[in-house]
């Protein structure tokens, strides 16, 4: 054994000389990212020098240890019996997420292939069949189909010497307990199992009420039905007939996943789809300009409003000195507010009918902001010599816009999530330009009172 | 079975009365949060109740189906005698999380009482005082102590009757197997182990290369260290000698906690270090004044700014309107980039040497961008009928500070990291600070050079 920590890095140029194998160069390299790069930069030559040298079953192998962008980025530079091989040996969840970035007709192409394979081809290639059959962030689209299953009848004895017949080895830590009629009725953990006597009957070992979930449950849910069971994973029925399992493997791959498109919606983008590095500038593009020109409709309010203002900034031009410090410290509150909150929905902290203690609790903390700020503000107007009348003003306006930002920030999240939408798409750039005219408007209305302007 | 998205939620109150058991009422719903929230609004005496009804041993089995800063609220609710007796049959890490939130005393206290316990109290101290001993964040505080070891020269059929003669149960759907000086040899897999033969010899099932960490790696590399090892948990070790396994459920919570701190830093904001709901204003103040004092010194030299260009100000106001549209956009452009650039850093996708890439990109893109915002720029100007030379100082100028906030919300986020700190700190409220000011003179110089003002 090694501490990964400080074990050198291996040379892929060393696994196609074949003084290193493939697996040593795997553990030598923690980062799965920093694997997937190595290998997307072979030239086609040395990928098939390494798919010669290593076996396909090894490379299948490799492909579990790839996420899964960059396992499809690997695979689809295979010549295609290659690749029908690697898949046959990779798990039923990389291979799936091979075949969902092929073409239509390579995809077609790879599945008849496969089904034609001796041995166990056409079982995989129905298995194949049956996971891209469902959309990719649903339970069905990240199960895996290799999992044992046994009769509550049996003995324990009875059911190893089962599991030790069945073909493929299981991504799963259960044995999934099923009926004459194919139907699930239970699970058995592999650690309940170990402990039990060999003549003792698995329906003794039934960890009862197991969470089951249907291939269409999206994955998010998912991940929130796992932490309620006592076993770590959960298995996917179709007409009460187990057809996968979702593995606490696949639920770190959803997790990451759900948190990078919140991310990206949280920064005023729709989500990419696609890892940073593989997402072109046409397709960053697309993603952006959307939220880009709305935010800049939401804003080109802030123009009428100063245009409307205007006899009041020819009287004081010293005003304008204080918009971008005004406005920015407002879209800087709500941001912090909203991302947090955000935050907290996304992990079921918060839920809707608590959104009262979250307004009571912003708007105080809003309040105590305000004053250190207020101060910050007056001591900042003294600084520019603008008169002391502005630096009231300019005082008030940072207490009552920060009070604005928190109550616009703390009730829009809610809000959204109340019409049934993802909460998260109330990123700091939409608060910030909501902030932005509607504290011109305060500014201006308080500049007018305080310095008596008309 | 029963499919949990479709079953209903039970009362607290039906388990008070003994109609509904525990476990029953757990089952039933399926957010830890959820569950949480509905323990600690349960009043002082209904908890003693729960506790009267469900046993301290059921106790423990709620508090690790909780998430940790719950878990702890309802513990120190408890009496102390209570208290020990659910640390007792709580998980051990969860025992520990619950420990942290104690006072000096009263965590002295419970694990002096805790030593005193019949049975397996010694044990359970000595095991808690180790966890404890380690940071919060490190993979000796988030690591469970319960785990099986058993010797390379057992066979199989020893080794099973060893472990089930170990008195804690497992967390770990692994076999630690440990040498004469009780150093860690290896791992074997339940998995493998139920595969296996009676009379196999333990040393065959040995799975090679597995990673270790010690109790100081830090939770968040020991993520990265699991994306690498065959098995889905790693041993700490310290001295050669296993103390812990940091397990799959570890690894969620972990991932979770980090994704919750960068999406707080990335809002402006340190990280709270509470769940959202517990923490009181004070404490949000807290976290939230910093940054914003920093963001206001920052941002004040936007009125420095826009007093030195005083003069061209007077002459032309029209140039007011736009100043919050073209400060704004320029923000929303960088938040968008720098957004998706930091999560991409923290999974690990792009790394320190790829920054050449990110920038060609990120510019490319701006490049795209800019086309499309530099015509709404001069329709809106259009629109408010400030003439066409101001039309094309607004276009110009968006060209100039997209491209310009592209470029800083490229460099920064991998320049903070050359520096070794998060680049999770470069927010979106930094990122619009930064653009603001610059964006400002970048808008003047343009002005003064079409309208050729002094």
């Amino acid at each position: 054994m090694s501490t990964s920590a400080t074990a050198p890095s291996l040379a892929l140029d060393d696994v196609l000389v074949g003084s290193v194998t493939l697996n040593q160069w795997i553990e030598s390299i923690p980062q799965r990212h920093e694997r997937g790069d190595q290998l997307i930069e072979l030239s086609q030559t040395d990928l098939h020098k390494l798919v010669n040298t290593a076996g396909t079953e090894n490379m299948g192998y490799l492909l579990d240890r790839l996420v899964p962008a960059d396992a499809a980025r690997v695979a689809v530079s295979l010549e295609p019996g290659v690749l029908v091989q690697v898949l046959e040996s990779a798990a039923p969840d990389t291979a799936a997420s091979v075949l969902r970035v092929l073409s239509a007709q390579s995809m077609t192409d790879a599945l008849d292939r496969l089904e034609h394979e001796p041995g166990n081809g056409a079982a995989r290639a129905q298995a194949l069949r049956n996971i891209i059959s469902w959309p990719k962030d649903s339970a069905g689209g990240h199960m895996t189909t290799s999992f044992w299953t046994a009769a509550a009848t049996m003995t324990v004895a009875e059911l190893l010497e089962a599991i030790r017949q069945q073909r493929d080895n299981s991504d799963s830590d259960n044995v999934y307990i099923t009926g004459a009629d194919s139907k699930l009725e239970g699970v058995v953990t592999l650690r309940d199992l170990v402990l039990a006597d060999g003549a003792t009957l698995v329906r003794n070992l039934i960890t009862p009420d197991v969470p089951m979930v249907s291939p269409t449950t999206p994955a998010e849910d998912v991940v929130a039905i796992l932490n309620a069971s006592p076993v770590h994973e959960v298995p996917v029925v179709a007409n009460a007939v187990i057809i996968g399992v979702v593995t606490q493997t696949d639920v770190v791959d959803i997790i990451e996943e759900e948190d990078t498109e919140d991310a990206e919606r949280q920064g005023g983008s729709e989500p990419l789809d696609l890892p940073y590095l593989q997402a072109s500038p046409a397709h960053l593009w697309r993603k952006r300009i959307v939220w880009l020109l709305v935010l800049f409709a939401a804003e080109m309010y802030t123009s009428n409003v100063l245009q409307s203002f205007e006899s009041v900034l020819e009287e004081t031009v010293a005003l304008t000195f204080f918009i971008p410090l005004l406005i920015g410290t407002g879209g800087n509150t709500g941001t912090q507010i909203t991302t947090s909150l955000v935050r907290a929905m996304a992990t079921g902290e918060v839920r809707l009918r608590q959104i009262g203690r979250v307004i009571s609790k912003e708007m105080t903390t809003a309040a105590m902001i305000s004053v250190v700020m207020a101060a910050a503000a007056l001591g900042r107007a003294w600084m520019l010599g603008v008169g002391q009348e502005v630096g009231i003003v300019v005082s008030l306006t940072i207490v009552a816009i920060i009070m604005w930002a928190a109550l616009v920030a703390s009730i829009l999240p809610p809000l959204i999530k109340k019409l049934r939408l993802d909460p998260a798409v109330v990123s700091g750039p939409m608060i910030t330009t909501l902030v932005d005219g509607t504290g011109l408007v305060i500014y201006f209305l308080i500049a007018k009172w305080i310095l008596d302007l008309h």
